[in-house]
């Protein structure tokens, strides 16, 4: 099939079944790249304006990445990152089926970390209270919670609870996670109602001072929308937060949306089933509305706050936005970038050096700003 | 020329005359992708291994990227990126025609941040010292050591002052600049043994515990090298070091040479100018040394470091990796990652908004540490 072998370009962008055609044509890694490949991107790029890059393939990265986090970054695009479900069954069907796969993982996790979950009713919202068996001494009048990650729509139930296990496991906290409504039955604002009950009620459990959030992604953002929205009702506010590549910028703004498109193979592109729910969760609302994509909102006054993110992350500039505008606001702010990482692997593999790396790094900044 | 407008990929890669064609091809930012464009790439991407990325366009990111830096990002690479002098007379050649526009930028930058340089002689080897003409109290016994950033060839004589002058001035400290000698006409060891010489003498005219070391790219490298050596040879050591995306692996391993080559518009590529740099310093040593490459060094007993780097820098991983070694050595390690940018942009003009902030970023780090 010569035509599949050699297609234009024209065909490329156009016409299906082309697939992988290009990738036959990537030089290997390592290779010598061909003559005048250099002076063909110059051309490309002899004008101010858009970086244009040809066609290109990417070993998986070695030193200082640990064995188990290979497996991870070179595992293909997952199958469901170009979903496009139709309406609200098929996006349950979809959110089920992922929910499996992590409940599923779940005994392994809590004996692994020793830990124990309970299901609870706070402030009127469901959550799950998640308790290590041994509590460090100085950690014992201290409270986490924790809002999970997954879009706005993934993660519901016990779905939610991989990362919160891993901090209070690898950390030695208490935690709450919050089992938030979600899309499609609630959008926005019902995720945040939830979590603001829910950070309510947990302030007269425990002393605000002695009290962090944490998320991933999803979660991440939602951390940072929880202080802005603490700040404008005059809530307390909590002594740290551990936002990880958060999503603070849910309208596909910010310069990795782009460079890491296709590199990422965590979530891809903003242009499948991710964009497709921020407009589900949106619900027709403003995206740039800080309450959906916090990075717009005004950070003066917030808690010492940990980012974390990986260079082949879709949201390392969700991540590095939201730490620059922190700094630029006079918070003290930290920024851990994994190497080789796609978006939230640093909490993939519970055997992974860099999961238990990670989470400690976070314990220990909580420890270093909580009060006892 | 319908040859050249729709040209096979097999032209691309093989013969010249096909220059940007492809990028002709590419989708403009923020189109639509076409019809089975996922589905194409999850296809190039359905084993285990490398990440294949087809034909890109990244539009210049705006927000939280200012107008003199949107400039920087978006300009074309630089003429001398696949630079391959033959001798050593062309070698000079083009060393000598970039310092020329270094030198001749420096009036302005010392009159816009009321910098004095003074030529000197420090522990027999050429070297500047940079003085603000207002120190600050805190400042007047402190005391600070620049190593030139210049892949080790470029930088020469007064060439090597913009750096120390944005640190003087933005930073209000003394800076000692050493003009280290380079290939061709000295290959390794003469750059660090003149580093070190200066250090030696340095640490006569100053308390250590009052000193740090700084400098970008191959500064930055040297920096982590210098502080090597001074560890191996029972020297003292700074009270802190701001290693800027330093070129810690000088042999092209670290997954950001893959993932943001033809991104990066600075350097572009480790296989132009750049890795033929390495080869000619490194003079037949193994790039791993940890002289050539302070990656492999032990990272035990460091001073605090703080590291800044951008999301479209070629020594992204370069400057990750140092950090989550540093931290994983227990030293105390501050990350920065500028949005958008490439190697080192963070210093490119003394007018954009992101480079006072890069240097007041360091000189607070560095009044953190620094003793009195």
């Amino acid at each position: 099939m010569p035509s599949l072998r050699f297609p234009s370009l024209a065909l490329i962008f156009s016409i299906s079944g082309s697939i992988a055609a290009w990738a036959q044509a990537v030089p290997a890694p390592q290779a010598a790249p061909p003559a005048n490949f250099a002076a063909e991107q110059a051309a490309a790029n002899a004008a101010d304006g858009p970086r244009r890059t040809p066609p290109r393939s990417f070993a998986v990265p070695t030193d200082e990445v640990s064995p188990e986090m290979r497996k991870l970054i070179a595992l293909p695009f997952p199958p469901h990152m170009d979903a496009a479900p139709k309406n609200a069954a098929e996006w349950k069907e979809l959110v089920d089926r992922r929910a499996k796969l992590a409940i599923a993982a779940l005994p392994a996790l809590k004996e692994k970390l020793k830990v124990d979950v309970q299901p609870a009713v706070i402030g009127g919202v469901k959550a799950f209270i998640v308790t290590p068996r041994t509590i460090p001494r100085a950690n014992r009048d201290r409270l986490l919670v924790h809002v999970h990650g997954g879009g706005y729509v993934f993660g519901p139930g016990e779905a939610a609870l991989p990362e919160a296990i891993l901090l209070a496991g690898f950390g030695g906290y208490k935690v709450i996670s919050v089992d938030y409504r979600m899309p499609p039955d609630a959008p926005y604002p019902a995720a945040m109602d939830d979590a603001m009950a829910v950070w309510k009620a947990a302030t007269k459990m425990a002393n605000p001072r002695n009290m962090a959030i944490f998320g991933t992604s999803t979660g991440g953002a939602m951390t940072l929308a929880m202080v802005l929205r603490a700040k404008a009702e005059k809530l307390p506010l909590p002594a740290a937060i551990a936002p990880g590549t958060p999503w603070s910028d849910i309208a596909k703004i910010g310069d990795s949306y782009a460079t890491n498109e296709w590199v990422d193979n965590v979530l891809v592109t903003w242009d499948g089933w991710l964009g497709r729910a921020a407009l589900l969760y949106a619900n027709g609302r403003d995206l740039k509305d800080p309450q959906l994509s916090p990075i717009y909102g005004d950070f003066h006054g917030f808690p010492p706050t940990i980012l974390t993110s990986g260079t082949r992350d879709l949201f390392l500039s969700n991540t590095v936005r939201t730490h620059r505008k922190l700094r630029r606001a006079g918070v003290i702010a930290d920024l851990n970038v994994y190497e080789g990482q796609s978006h939230a692997q640093y909490g993939a593999d519970m055997n992974a050096p860099e999961t238990k790396e990670a989470f400690t790094d976070i314990a220990k900044f909580f420890d270093r700003h909580l009060g006892r």
